[in-house]
């Protein structure tokens, strides 16, 4: 009987837990010093929940399943709506802006493809509660203080923004109604993946050629203000403005260099209100690296009041392709070895062997030692490569009450009276 | 629509989610100075996976699912499965013993009680591959070291420990059959957590009178060699001696006045062979805080070769509770601030607070701002409440390239020419 995994999970063997942890103390890290405090919530919730205001698509992809007393619940595929349900319930009490980020485990009930599991982490951040175009920069400027940190530059990856507002007032303006506004959306952000011929013939079966050229016309735009026919004061222009507010605080921040203006970013879910953005590779071969943008009538959907919200969600799978190619991943990861290996020279020494490696863990030291009574050559090769720092020797000296002491960098042994090392691991 | 999170789940507010960060973090910087490294598996898994071996009360305890695909899936109530079935992938590369830990987020379709809900985390920590006593008595090690680093004492926790082997041994001579011992396991698993007169009666029912007695009285039994008619090398003989071994290392090991022999500990699984022990809290007032034990056969039952295990599993729930009784919780949790805090006097240096805000958080310090152009005081007042350690501000003196650093401890203001500070926070 082999067991296997189940297809598009993972198993992380140490290894590959060390670049997991790696991965995401980042994220923390990152986020903590951009100020924002760490949540979580559930890995499954109703059904329902997942239902609201996601779009089909995401519907599509959940794993659903009954509990005991026959409620519909599935694993979450997004924790926004979990960030909605939280922050509505607590609204009153939480001081605003609300900065708030996690790494949330996520499920998608899809065929496994690259870059794309069925079972993935992803950073979230979210700034609820603040109108102004600053708390969209700062959502871009902390995922770009990210990944700049861990080695990407701006030859590397680019953040392609533009604003759901716009786009929706430009279909306005093209004679798309609202009522067709959410399939448009979820087509027009399959423009990337889809061959070329696809995406137009079905760009044009919805809207007509007419409408279709118009909407590939803006897509292509490629300054801010380069959209034709807009109006002083109409929702365009307003949308543009606010582009450019972003933009002015981007360079403030000192990280344009990172991003560039693309009205083809459109976001595939129904819930954006304002500026939205994608994280790209610039050799155009990966899918998003991450993205976000406004939400600001979430949390009224949710059952909450009108409050303002701006996001990013970043997951790990498309993040480690691309640091793998760069050869970003490996280097970052030599591990660091125990404090002490603890080694001695003959069998009636191992008591004496897991005395000392009890009292330095319990005074909070990493240290090793060899469960069989091998030869001390053998013990102080195995402290070698696990990358000890010491080597403690418990020898014929302990009979006098002292020990040898290793350092595994100089080779430098020096003898210690008992007593005195264990003072002094002590204090 | 108000929409509520699934009973026996939590939401992590950043308050609960500091708890449960300083917990997991405890698990991880124990189980690393003893020497275990960190690996984890997927969610779910084959739902086939975990019926095997691990008896009736696990398998209907179980959130179960179909995928697209048809295929019959779960979500982990235990990582031991998973731990086989990775280790028995990769049984020949791997270097032994295989010290391994992990803190899987596990789940139970089961009705929510205290200490007991439907979503929790576990630390696990297992040694493969080492027949000696000394790999169980370092378990138990490992599990005293973390606890007694979280603040609990001797007087708080004890750790209760017997053989299954032992008690496999003395059901024998008693005259069980091999076929009745693992249902007598679980229901003396649960010995006390039933009311004493429903246990009785139900071991009469299952074993009748005479051997109901018999067992009762070993579970009794208050010294290693109390044990009545055990003779030389007999499988009871041996088992004494291994425990008789463990007592000698956690002797050796300085931790074992948080330890105690109790033959009633019998572990509810089917899979243990040898030592097996429990945590519990000394006024018996708990669910057991954690647990473990040899399971010697469980990675051949997977389909892997025979090779010896030991390991232990503790769960967050029971031991919140326990922290949060005797006051260790909440003290461990003074949250530290932001290395600094940007404050401006006027609007128009809102742009500058932002660019010094932005080249701190290149340069990896902490460091928050306000968004709204509020008082200087008022903004001080949020530096302090956020427990930042400097504030900066940014007023008239920027028009010269100037800027003040106010040590909040302290109260001491100093003036700093900008390019000076950039050029510090940078090297």
């Amino acid at each position: 009987m082999k067991i296997q995994p189940v297809k598009g999970t993972r198993d992380f063997y140490p290894q590959d837990m060390a670049v997991r942890n790696w991965l995401i103390d980042g994220w923390k890290r990152v986020s903590v010093r951009n100020g924002f405090e760490e949540y979580d919530g559930p890995i499954f919730e109703y059904l329902k929940m997942f239902q609201i205001k996601s779009g089909d698509e995401i519907a599509e992809q959940l794993f659903s399943f009954e509990d005991r007393g026959g409620r519909n619940l599935a694993l979450r595929p997004e924790i926004t709506p979990t960030l909605a349900r939280m922050i509505n319930k607590k609204i009153n009490s939480l001081p605003r802006p609300i900065k708030w980020f996690s790494v949330p485990r996520l499920f998608r009930a899809e065929k496994p493809q690259k870059g794309r599991l069925r079972e993935f982490f992803q950073w979230n951040i979210d700034i609820i509660g603040e109108d102004s175009v600053l708390a969209d920069a700062e959502v871009i400027f902390t995922t770009v203080d990210y990944l700049r940190e861990i080695g990407l530059k701006p030859t590397d990856i680019k953040i392609k923004y533009s604003s759901r507002k716009l786009l929706n007032a430009v279909l306005k303006k093209i004679g798309i109604s609202e009522e067709k506004m959410n399939p448009l959306y979820t087509l027009l952000d399959k423009r990337s993946k889809l061959p070329s011929d696809v995406f137009s013939a079905t760009l044009k079966e919805q809207v007509g050629n007419k409408k279709s050229e118009q909407i590939i016309d803006f897509m292509n735009s490629e300054k801010v203000r380069d959209i034709p026919s807009i109006e002083k004061g109409d929702d365009a222009d307003i949308a543009l403005s606010e582009i450019e507010q972003c933009e002015s605080h981007l360079r403030n921040m000192d990280i344009f260099e990172y991003c560039a203006f693309d009205p083809s970013i459109v976001r595939g879910l129904a819930y954006y209100t304002g500026i939205v953005f994608e994280v790209h590779d610039i050799a155009g071969e990966l899918r998003a690296i991450g993205g976000g943008g406004r939400f600001d009538n979430l949390l009224h959907d949710f059952g909450g009041p009108k409050i303002s919200a701006t996001g990013m969600g970043m997951g790990d799978c498309v993040l480690s392709i691309l640091l793998e190619e760069k050869g970003l991943l490996q280097k970052q990861l030599s591990m660091s070895g125990p404090e002490y290996f603890v080694a001695f020279t003959n069998e009636p020494y191992l008591q004496k062997a897991i005395e000392i490696t009890a009292k330095l863990r319990l005074a909070k030291f990493a240290a090793n030692f060899s469960y069989k009574p091998i030869g001390l050559s053998k013990q102080l090769k195995q402290a070698s490569e696990q990358k000890a720092k010491k080597c403690i020797i418990i020898g014929s000296e302990i009979e006098s009450g002292q020990l040898v002491i290793k350092d595994m960098a100089t080779g430098k042994q020096e003898i210690v009276r008992v007593e005195q090392f264990l003072t002094q691991i002590e204090s």
